[in-house]
């Protein structure tokens, strides 16, 4: 199956980008050369990049959506969209640090180029402007300001509860459930109802996106766990079963781990080594959580949270080609490439 | 000279230590553990400190004389008082990455003991929190969240500075006490004037309380980087000399390498030395920067500033007995004990 990419993705990045660019512009010289780099504005050296911006704008897109759905041009919900998209990579930069990871978007992740100590503050700073440009319009703005703000506790949470399974060899299946939903679920659910709430849209409708983006979300990051296992590197942009070698306790991994088979022990044993895993392991692993039946599993609960994400927006009133739009988008983000 | 904490500094932790509490209880267990020990609220195995709260309370005193000076009680600016202080504790657990400290307050660093990627998550949920607290009471509230705001982009930009300074061997006086100002003073002027803006007070009082803030600020951190070099451990919390053997780009360091003095110039020698400085070296340097004239000369600076402090707040209209807590905790907060 081939899937493309929803054009509003595109058209999210031509409109939000100059937001997103002018305030990164605010910052201070030393602050703002990370940002651009991690942002996809300008190289290492602080050269302007004109193709301007890498990452796929997903987030922005569904904000803008969320405006329309309220009846209103998606331009009215640039500030709101730039913001969403600053506390993502504001998570981004920082996860880069805590998880060690070296390549982001076929790219040197900032931390490597800059240093820890500059990554923390540029990611300090986008989460900083991400506030600051909702609060200047009161009082929709505030409340999306709000909104933000508990995603960004909840994503928080999530990276907090990630960072300690790493210590714990008891994880369970529910916990990490927890944990994929306030990493990745509440930002996305953030991203589809804060476009009504910035405009002033009806509350119910800020409600079922709310819900529909909270299970796309949960969607995506069950199908994004299964791409870092069994996705093509040229898909997901990193090494063959990093997930794996790094002993991630993402969601089927841990269903693999709880699942009281031959496999799943397995797999136990093997993350129970004090060593590196070789490639060798690493493909057994890959091996064993299928065989443990956490592949078919988890593309089952993939597909219920895409299911419950649509029949929430079945549910709520708004023009169809935004439903339409909204639905597409879910499609492409939960879409198996491999 | 002996210098007493103004009362105010213990009556500011009785009042606000609940509130930072019980804004740090909505995190989760993983990151609140993180959280807590930093602020003294509980030890490394999580069990709580029932003396409650290191640290000197300082912004949260000025945050509620702030109030106080708009004639208002010093608990209707409790949250205000809280959110600064969040937000000093958020430069702290990031900054300690950044600098490689492993102590404060006479305790290891929270990255020493959680790991830095706890540590750094840590920092951004006291930050997230801030904004939140103050958002809850529009419209003062947003107001003062947007002054807080403010402040938090200029520490940012403080603490880049200070980092890209590490890098370069020709950064001059002017830059660095920008440095000093965004770092340090823009907070202080946050704290002195959130009150009133919380409040609800006149514009007017918050601006020069705001300029009270910033010259004591400054005063404070100039103050700050003698006592790096010449404070005794005991007063410090840090190990002699630490500054110096750090080569840390301070107010006086950069003063005496631009000094155009041959004290100035064998110090920027021994700056240049590839190896880590010896106990001699650092001695050596100590007496470098006092035979630049540095050491006077900031002496001079720091003095100016807080008599700049004092004529900002000679000029406001104010209870006079919080003129002379404001005048009484910046003086404390400026005192050179060595």
């Amino acid at each position: 199956m081939t899937v493309v990419m929803p054009a509003g993705v595109q058209t999210a990045r031509d409109l939000v980008g100059p937001a997103i660019s002018q305030a990164v512009s605010r910052l201070s010289p030393a602050v703002r050369a990370v940002a651009s780099y991690h942002l996809g504005l300008s190289d290492a050296t602080g050269q302007p990049i004109t193709a301007g911006g890498t990452g796929k704008a997903l987030r922005p897109a569904l904000a803008l959506l969320s405006a329309r759905a309220a009846g209103v041009g998606p331009e009215r919900a640039v500030v709101p969209a730039a913001a969403v998209e600053l506390v993502h990579n504001f998570s981004l930069l920082h996860d880069d640090i805590m998880d060690g990871d070296t390549e982001r978007r076929h790219q040197p992740t900032a931390w490597t180029v800059f240093g820890v100590g500059a990554a923390i503050l540029a990611g300090d700073a986008l989460l900083a402007l991400s506030q600051d440009i909702l609060m200047e319009t009161p009082p929709y703005g505030v409340w999306a300001a709000r909104c933000l703000s508990a995603a960004v506790l909840r994503l928080i949470a999530g990276q907090g509860a990630d960072l300690e399974f790493e210590q714990r060899d008891d994880v369970e299946v529910a916990e990490c459930l927890d944990m994929a939903g306030d990493k990745t679920a509440a930002l996305m659910a953030c991203a589809c109802s804060i476009g009504v709430i910035y405009v002033g849209g009806p509350p119910g409708l800020a409600m079922s996106l709310s819900g529909f983006g909270a299970h796309a979300g949960l969607s995506f990051q069950l199908v994004d766990d299964l791409l870092g296992i069994w996705g093509a590197p040229e898909v997901t942009g990193k090494p063959v079963g990093s997930d794996l070698r790094a002993r991630k306790k993402s969601v089927p991994v841990v269903t693999a781990l709880a699942s009281d088979t031959d496999a799943g022990r397995d797999l136990a044993k093997l993350f129970g080594k004090s060593e590196p895993l070789t490639d060798d392991e690493v493909l057994h692993a890959t091996q064993l959580v299928e065989a443990a039946g956490a592949k078919v599993r988890i593309e089952e609960m993939a597909d219920a949270e895409l299911a419950s994400a649509l029949a929430c927006l079945a549910d709520a009133e708004m023009p169809e080609d935004v439903r339409a739009e909204f639905a597409a988008i879910a499609e492409f983000i939960t879409a198996r490439q491999w």
